[in-house]
């Protein structure tokens, strides 16, 4: 079993390295996603627990998946 | 982009799969991973949002990865 323990600083990285390789901003992914620009902050920061449903509505701006994103994680 | 909006519904029956072939109840679940049995109810009818770590706790329960979980569903 892998460790859990830093799950949400890979998933916070991942979704920066996703959002820098759009050339978006923070507030464009924010308004894109319908999700406040200070939880998407802390969230690529591993600073934030998430929802599914959040996750889900972030990687829409992102145009990801949610599979994809995960089993390249 | 595939539609998000059943996810909950996909999450649910794969718990509730993965459950059910390792022959737990839901109280087991519950005691392995603590996470109340009714949340875990609701989860596998796919009424409730889950966060990222409440999933990976109800996961460590079923000794799954959450990549693997999210790539098969």
């Amino acid at each position: 079993m892998q460790d859990d323990s830093d799950i949400l600083k890979r998933i916070g990285s991942k979704i920066k390295a996703l959002r820098l390789e759009k050339g978006m901003s923070q507030e464009e992914l924010a308004e894109k996603s319908g999700v406040d620009r200070t939880f998407i902050g802390g969230l690529e920061r591993g600073e934030r627990n998430v929802s599914v449903m959040t996750l889900c509505d972030i990687l829409r701006g992102l145009k990801y998946q949610i599979q994809t994103f995960f089993s390249h994680l």
